[in-house]
């Protein structure tokens, strides 16, 4: 089905979210279907979508209820976000060439309105890295930490999934900020690259015993938390909150699959031991920032201070298992699918 | 063991703590002793204890490890404030007759410092509002709504344990400050209460459906939430927030006598999806700014803006059974044992 003879008129494969996975996701919650690619009517560009970005977030999208967007419909292609280069434009604000950013959806060819993507200057930075350090990843980390837990010079700021697309950013800035950080990990070949990229300490939280080590690393409390995984470190860390501490709540990966529900926070009464605030915050309500945020990250990768780095996996076909890989922790750095 | 002769010598009897309770508490968990009135020495002040101030918190004082202060050390008097007059001074800033509020312990002589106690002033109120409006719970309702939570007028504000001492005061505080507000209670006696306090809706969440009942009142969601309860309740109350929504974590008396530890809030990634804030306070940093909550607190109740209810239980000997009032959302208004 998604092999094509040379110079076969091109198809548009699409994967459908068919199912509302519980737990994990499997590849029959999808369909994958392969038609003619679309023509782009009055006011609308058609983009050939280069690499799609894997996020925590999508497995959120696929659940039924309220949250900070609308669920991905039974029936309708699997929203993602990727990069991509403008094919035919029906838009005076696109040319055929122009490479753009959007929520193209996990397929070959998205179609829309000008207004659905942003041009990016593609020799700025390889392609993957707009789905990565200079596109939501980035963002998120930047001013999920910047402007939710205002870390201040010398104060310990410690980030869960801290050598994921958005940990590592966030360890990275609070280290430009004058911070001490420590990153959490699952595994040694993960700490190990949090301790080249800068950070002042890396927990292996599935060989150490995380209690014990944030005590020795953040003797004096942990001033900022940027959780991205919720859970047990989660209520590890709120056990160890220095005074007027604050958490950012970015995320939640290790709940996202429980098929019984979220597990809460049973350690949140250390807020108000520690006198400390818990906030949620969600990348888009930035956008009007987002210039500030990839000036910001783009000047730090130019001067050697910020390390970007992406794990690129080919094959549009592989998508279901590729996800995957992000709530195993198999991922290292921006999980992106190459299409 | 308590009687006494009339005319008898005065005898100062004892709550100690000596055990810690498992589950709610038992009069076994203390002994009650009895002995002669201490004599103060140099720079101490010996004070006839009046009224002690019951409240959830001493719970948490009971359990070992980590808080906002010491637990209460086995064999050590049980903590509790107190209101009381002097009886003997040996420090110029107090003289015999003299009212005095402070941690006093669950006993009817207190022997302390000058400067573990603070001076009131009897013809402002009767003795047990010096607990209770005017006392901690006052303090506690007063900076906890509006230096946490910030409540601008119009705004909703959902208040839980809105009978209880602090409660009461934040609805009527929100009230003055010009928002919508919402009591959430036990039992109807309580909500008829609340309404005749001027709450705008009381939700008995042991007879209504609390989620659907919230949905009716907070059309368009809760603003702010003043937490004394926590569990369930907290998790309604995290799936209706409003964008940017503030929730103070004042306690969770829900939550004090389980067994097998807190149960934290499932919903918390709400404050993701709303972009909200969830802060813990401790009244006692508010210290230096007593006196503006005073002021502020007994000036309302001059003007009738402000009622304080005291729900005072006679007998120091009754101390262990009046204390689990608490925790069976028995009391109505402060709870308060006359000595």
């Amino acid at each position: 089905m998604t092999t094509e003879a040379p110079h076969a008129e091109p198809r548009n494969r699409q994967f459908k979210l068919t199912a509302r996975p519980v737990g994990l996701v499997k590849r029959s919650d999808f369909e994958l279907v392969s038609g003619p690619v679309p023509e782009p009517g009055d006011g609308q560009v058609l983009v050939k979508v280069g690499f799609l970005s894997l996020d925590p977030a999508m497995r959120g999208w696929m659940n039924e209820g309220r949250s900070y967007i609308p669920p991905v419909g039974l029936g309708e292609v699997m929203r993602a976000g990727g990069v991509g280069t403008v094919v035919k434009s029906n838009d005076p604000a696109f040319s055929a060439g122009d490479v753009v950013v959007g929520l193209t959806g996990v397929q070959d060819y998205a179609l829309g309105r000008a207004k659905d993507f942003t041009k990016v200057d593609p020799r700025l930075a390889p392609l993957p890295r707009f789905l990565g350090a200079l596109g939501m990843p980035g963002m998120t980390a930047y001013f999920g930490l910047l402007d939710v837990c205002h870390p201040q010079p010398g104060e310990t700021v410690v980030v869960s999934g801290a050598a994921g697309a958005v940990g590592a950013i966030v360890g990275q800035i609070a280290k430009i900020k004058g911070c001490r950080v420590i990153g959490i990990a699952g595994g040694p070949e993960k700490c190990a690259y949090l301790t080249k990229l800068g950070f002042d300490a890396a927990i292996d939280y599935k060989n150490e015993d995380l209690k014990d080590a944030l005590a020795r690393h953040a003797p004096k409390g942990v001033d900022v938390y940027f959780d991205n995984v919720g859970g047990e470190i989660l209520d590890v860390v709120l056990g160890r909150l220095a005074r007027k501490a604050r958490i950012a709540i970015c995320g939640a990966i290790s709940q996202y699959n429980n098929t019984d529900g979220m597990v809460g926070p049973k350690n949140y009464m250390a807020l108000l031991v520690s006198r400390a605030r818990m906030e949620g915050f969600v990348v888009f309500d930035y956008a009007p920032r987002y210039a500030e945020g990839m000036k910001a990250i783009a000047g730090w990768i130019a001067e050697g201070k910020l390390e970007a780095k992406e794990d690129i996996v080919e094959g549009l076909e592989t998508f279901p298992e590729t996800l995957l890989k992000l709530f195993r922790g198999e991922n290292f750095g921006k999980l992106v699918l190459a299409v």
